[in-house]
């Protein structure tokens, strides 16, 4: 197989920009002697190009301007592993109508401007993909869009924040109050110093907007969630789940109902019956049914710049290899 | 989007044969409006012109000659699903050398030659698809693939034979011995009247020999696997397993050893804080642990003609896009 180089830009290099560069230099010549394609870092934008330099990239390809990722033509693909909404969601629109394939981690972009990006992508005939912004390494979209393509998808429904889901397993395992569980959490890396955007449920609700809006066909913003937090939940009451055979669990849920989707995001009672109840730690699961295929779990670590990495270096080649076939199907709300 | 009509051709329309047929009948529209493809069945073969008639299909496409088949230049891709060794991996083989993109759910036949078949497809470039063969609906050979382009992967494990998951589980709950819960597995038509292939473990070793030649990108054949089936599984076993907060289940795993891949179909001791040990009646689930991943899991039901028909469907339109990019790695032994 004779194989093409393809230049990838990143945008940003932190954990997982810098994991990412990392998995190509790592394993570039797996992918190529896989796939025929032969992956380099041609840009890589950050706030200062010390940072750049930092993560072990040449000086020559740092840059701390957008225009010069867009104006190299040896750059075919951009990588946006900046995180929150502005200025990454324009950069991502941007590369787009540049020309470029567009790779994404980011849920909070994607899940409030999805259906812009979307049309976007078809209009300049390049792919967007988005594996890592739910569920980290969990092959979560290339499951979706299988069964979409045969199957009405009616109920999503999962444990989209390793955060909380590692604090509410504390809490049952080793009876915890919430305050110590979260402060255990922040000291193995797993909650931010400000756990607003975890524990509140904002994180789970871009995740679920972005699965919604994939399942429906068109943009589910993530302000429709109905969101509860687990700020509230007791010992008592995660003690009385596990004493049922059960667990209090963050679940995130989007049901069909009549011609309406409704969103939620809240501590649910799941009995034991239920695969979703034994997901325990950081680990991430959701559960997608389909009129045909019946309910199907993935399940797997829903974060970490090894996992993430992982799912975006797979979406680079994706992208490479099907392009525009890999822009999702998500009009306007 | 141009919509574009592409010819199918089934080999074999029993059960599953006669599914795929109806839901290229009931979901074509959406079909093509997601993908642009018109999927039309245009030949069916079976052993008899009557029984092509009998699903419902014209009987002009009726056919009994595969050479029926290979010389319809608008038959583009072939649908194999008559099961079994041969004639099914001749008919696979020739279908690839005359041209035809094919689908198969063919496990055994697959097990046997994956490796000509892999090197006949990426000859012919035309793909080579089996979603279905493994895991009926669950989209696992989507999700292998992804994870397999960038990741090592050293371990897969699962339950892959939802027979003998049905009859364990109702070993466990309901307290029956195992002859008598075969025969209510027989009974809702989860066994066959001759049970061997499933309770002797034969099934799963050829499904696990898939999973572990994607994985180790060779043929590893399934004579290989280290096989023990569930007949000499008792209800005190079970009963023990269940006090201990687990359960017995029949895992297939395959795992590289040094050089080396280990492949083993047997009943073993599966701890509560283990996934596996949560699946029930005639689901199936499969781990697979890449190194930069971790361990992902994929569950759901592992068998009936809807979830197969889906992932069938599925991999067609997936055939139609991408092409040979979609033909396995799988060397020679």
């Amino acid at each position: 197989m004779a194989s093409r180089e393809v230049g990838v830009a990143l945008l940003g290099v932190g954990t997982v920009g810098g994991a990412v560069a990392r998995t190509i230099a790592e394993r570039g010549d797996v992918i190529e002697a896989r796939t025929g394609v032969r992956l380099v870092v041609r840009r890589a934008m950050a706030r200062s190009r010390e940072r750049v330099i930092q993560v072990g990239l040449p000086p020559e390809i740092a840059t701390t301007e957008l225009d010069d990722v867009l104006g190299d033509d040896r750059a075919e693909i951009v990588v946006e592993a900046m995180g929150g909404e502005e200025p990454a969601a324009s950069y991502l629109l941007r590369s787009l109508q540049a020309g470029k394939h567009v790779v994404t981690a980011n849920k909070e972009a994607l899940a409030k401007h999805f259906a812009e990006l979307a049309a976007a992508a078809h209009a300049a005939g390049r792919a967007l993909l988005f594996e890592a912004s739910v569920g980290g390494g969990i092959p979560l979209m290339a499951s979706l869009r299988q069964i979409l393509a045969v199957n009405r998808v009616s109920r999503i429904r999962g444990i989209v924040n390793g955060t909380t889901n590692y604090i509410l397993t504390q809490m049952a395992e080793q009876g915890t109050a919430y305050a110590e569980a979260l402060q255990e959490a922040q000291r193995l890396g797993y909650a931010e110093p400000d756990p607003t955007a975890d524990v509140e449920g904002y994180d789970a609700a871009y995740k679920l907007a972005i699965l919604a809006s994939l399942a429906a066909g068109r943009h589910i913003r993530p302000e429709r969630v109905d969101r509860t937090g687990i700020t509230g939940v007791t010992p008592e009451q995660v003690g009385e789940a596990r004493s049922r055979g059960g667990a209090i669990k963050l679940i995130a849920s989007a049901e069909l109902d009549g011609e309406e989707w409704r969103l939620r995001v809240a501590p649910e009672f799941v009995p034991g019956d239920d695969l979703l109840a034994h997901v325990r730690l950081n680990f991430n699961a959701v559960e997608i049914t389909g009129d045909r295929v019946g309910p199907v779990v993935l399940y797997g670590q829903g974060a970490g710049p090894q996992p993430t990495a992982s799912a975006i270096v797979s979406d680079i080649v994706d992208a490479v290899r099907f392009g525009v076939a890999l822009a999702p199907h998500v009009a306007p709300e």
